[in-house]
């Protein structure tokens, strides 16, 4: 299946959950082929037997990062925890292109990102330049990059959903509510009693009430785009017993007509967002899952002035892996769907 | 178990989950035993049969509310879906007290309800003076009724939630969005694709987005309180693939101090409803799994002057069966945990 | 991604989860196109708006089997129930290659359907001579034929796991027990309480122990390459908590480093039949999800002369629409893994 | 609801799934109260705080096992893993009674204990008097003992099933295969991978195959009731995805009707065990929830001469401090169901 054309990719951070789910995608793009994985604790294993699912599909060993040959890597897909990500980019040589799925060059102020991440940033000076890899919004900004940050999954959602009504203005940007529910594969691999099967499963709560990570990230990019000043939005996620899918509801004020003519206008051509009709049945989990589809609809209220927008993705695809092929294409100059648009969601 | 001063209860629309639940919590009632049990389309056979989990304890027939023999009850608890539940409980002689669970007598308003569930009322002089059994704020208003009115699930976690913050005028009413999720037990057991195991797992979806029947309802109770006018709240469900369970994410306006002491002191002496600590945890459905209880917590948002509060329940028990039974107690005079107070939550 | 060189498909009862099952993955095969889909109680709604993660997919309206233009169709999948498949299958016109995925044609004995099924066949002369269309075993003989029956999907596993012991005579054909778990979506998309979310999640049963429908099919099997006479098999499927999945765990009796070396040898070049090393972890339901994959591995027991052998499939894909595509690759002469070989598993 | 007649409880293990099940179930017994909790690595921190749906029944601290005040102690339920039980076991002061949940006390011949549990016995001469805590077989031999051995989960289900067919000589001793599936519960509350929710839903595996440590003990009560030799079992368990919930399915030969009113016999006033009349649907682990019950249900096979005997159990009350309780019950003289008759299976 590779031939001397395909570049390629080394995925750092391989024994979690988007590190899988990398090398999993990347089987299906004809133009990378996954070649390197790392993984600290489970060097030495074959990437296979930690994750069975990709038996032949990437029977190669999982290797310290400072034991990868560089040489032979074109590019690099950090799916490393925040902080360690950017202690190893920029370590790595000037000619690997580098795409980020960790939260270390989201945020382009370095005192937001101390604050909100509880260290200083070691490339404080970077932040300010490395683009934010929404491709939907900032894909032409991405060809020839050498580095580019993937979004948070819940930014994603949101984002998708709320820019173009930032954007238009056609939302009162002082009544920003987004109440996210995200499935547990969106904690990661690791051992917490919370994400235990038996603690996980049959129940459901909030969590980061009031302070999660991923509130100034969605501050940062709505108001990027708006008329006025600095935009305030309340996030509030919560924990739900799925594997797999996201959702935000977003509880904004406007007309809703105009809000569903405003995002079927901006994503008339984007292959992977598609905003359903009016009326429609609300957009669920599963019917993205295992995709980089991202399915968005609008509802008027029935207090007037009022509308909920709803936005599901995959978090593990279009709210993370996925997305981050996606930018590689870009980068590349490839068709954007490249590698991603065989997929169809698993149902039931 | 059972004894001469015992009271003898029917149990209408005894094959549906609220149905078996009000059996299954009656069990542990010592003053109260179920002796009748209808359901049309399964009468004739036993309700242990159609529920093995009640086997040993409700080896009683289903049977049409016809052939029921009222001279031998004393307490109907009205499990029937809405419309139905009326359409019988008019005709039921004087000497039974009724506590319903449908949703017939929760709207004092006849042209509300003819809006709100598609006919018109068939006692529609009587929803004025039936008295809403939300027993943490109606309970004395109970002793010596005939019918009550138990609330919906989802009224009862958002008013417990939000009374006490009404009442006291602590937070904006022009700003209540309760953006609410549910368990799927909460959608009964009519037969519906979107109820089976292989479509609703692994997967979450809003509903009734915009339109909710329990919105009038959650509006009519809230205004009730309010010392201004009419309370509009944007109500927005989802349903969560668990099989219990119902959490409220009431995003408010106001200071979240105020409004931890407000529920604090109202419901300091609740035996079911508990306001957790400042900076607990948030509630998590599993903790009141089986339970009549109502968890409660207040955060203040990153937003300056906004809060979140969140009210767990279990949709099967303080939503509904459980709910029913402790109206029934103050409808007596009786302490109200009587038979309610033994059950712990069940985790994991 | 249509051209003229690609064969029409119809795909029959298309509205549950076999049907649109098939005419998912037909979406990866680039020699066959889904044209046509019956459906007969939602016919005249587009597939799309049944199955939303078909949409863009399956953009085509449902019909009755009976407005189809067969003129246009080279191929039909029957994904409908048996006894109703055979009644439209033998109505067909002859130029259309049909493979069934219902139990109709699979048992040879016109007397052993009807017993089993409960009808007498509707053309019963043509039972001894349909193929059964289990590729890894009857692939050759598929060739040029008009008509395929696909085994059940416990047959499909049972036989990949045990066929090979059987047929090289180094089991106790004596002494078969096969204990089977499925997936709830092996239940079908009709509407039974039993496979209601409620009352299939956080819990699991046995059924149809002792009578299962699927033993005559594996004995048949089993004796036909037996070199004995008739096999007996115990056979005893549980319904497990999850979606997809399919397990069956054999008890047999012989020598396990025998049974590895003949199944090992059996498949060594079968592109979806994996026998795992011996003393590799066992096989897990999601290590093969969304795939036509198949594995296979090999336990001694602790009790001399005992061996416990495991295959896993997903029960939509190897087990029944993913084999079905195997089989018409074979009936065309194409690669048999054509189409099928894109689909890495979901995980997690 | 304490009083100066009650015994007083120590739960060591307390941060584990079977010492929280403990504390939550002797809640609802008049006669014992838990007053102390052990929990080494989170001493310091409250009960209630490790385990929420404990509050208010549970405000006690966790301590380490050496700080214990002994003196004010009646009753140990050791909830430690094995190893670390006998360790602590072995130096209680006489006058506490204890009962033991792990294997430590189970398998009477010292040399199978450490073959099966990997190190020497530290009391191995004790290990030949202690009693099997099975009390609807060996209840009247605990009174006044210091010590039960209480069986493990799957011993209990798979003897509850098969010893009153042993015993009677009706089934062939030579061919008992015991296939077995547990809830996730059933491993613990321990971090381990394949515990985390987003791996253990949506999937099953069988484990330990050919080498379960559950094996040998159900050897060993088998052949102790047996009238011949020693006996082998094969045991073979699964994982499945629910929290809660222990099915056996037992593959055995002889006359299903002998079977069946050997059961029925044996258990006629057995109040926790119920044979299933002979017909009745498959039991399912959700009949037996939350409580201390066990079905137990015969199926003749279409095999002559073959019959499957199914029995489910919630592995944390029957199989583990349910059992534990009726067992102190037994040790006390007291009625067996105290505290433990007043559990009704959660459903749905």
């Amino acid at each position: 299946m590779t031939s001397d054309t395909q570049l390629k990719a080394a995925v750092l951070g391989a024994s979690g959950y988007t590190g899988a789910e990398t090398v999993r995608l990347l089987q299906a793009h004809r133009l990378v082929t996954a070649v390197a994985a790392s993984g600290s604790a489970l060097a030495g294993r074959q990437l296979s037997e930690i994750f069975p699912h990709l038996a032949g599909a990437a029977d190669m060993p999982v290797e310290k990062v400072d034991d990868i040959n560089w040489a032979a890597i074109d590019i690099v897909f950090s799916c490393l925890p925040h902080g360690t990500s950017q202690d190893v980019i920029e370590t790595l040589p000037d000619h690997v292109k580098v795409i980020d799925l960790s939260a270390d060059y989201r945020l382009r102020d370095a005192g937001l990102y101390a604050n909100t991440y509880g260290r200083p940033h070691s490339a404080p000076q970077r932040l300010v330049s490395v683009p934010y890899g929404l491709p939907e919004w900032y894909g032409n900004d991405l060809k020839g990059e050498s580095l580019v940050a993937c979004p948070g999954c819940y930014p994603t959602a949101t984002l998708l959903a709320l820019l173009p009504l930032v954007a238009n203005n056609i939302i009162d940007t002082g009544h920003l509510i987004v109440d996210a529910k995200s499935g547990v594969s969106g904690a990661g691999r690791g051992l917490k009693e919370g994400n235990l099967f038996s603690e996980a499963a049959e129940g459901f709560h909030a969590y980061g009430v009031g302070t999660h990570r991923h509130a100034p990230e969605i501050e940062q990019e709505l108001s990027r785009v708006a008329s006025g000043g600095a935009i305030e939005v309340t996030f509030t996620p919560h924990l739900i017993p799925t594997t797999r899918g996201e959702l935000v509801t977003c509880h904004v004020r406007g007309d809703a007509d105009q809000m569903h003519a405003a995002l079927a206008a901006n994503y008339a051509t984007a292959p992977f967002v598609h905003v359903l009709p009016f009326g429609a049945p609300p957009p669920d989990t599963r019917h993205v899952r295992g995709t980089n589809h991202c399915r968005i609809a609008v509802y008027p209220d029935r207090v007037k002035g009022r509308a909920i927008v709803i936005a599901v993705i995959d978090n593990l695809v279009k709210g993370s892996s996925g997305q981050a092929i996606q930018n590689l294409n870009w980068m590349m100059g490839w068709d954007e769907a490249l590698g991603l648009d065989q997929l169809q969601p698993l149902f039931p």
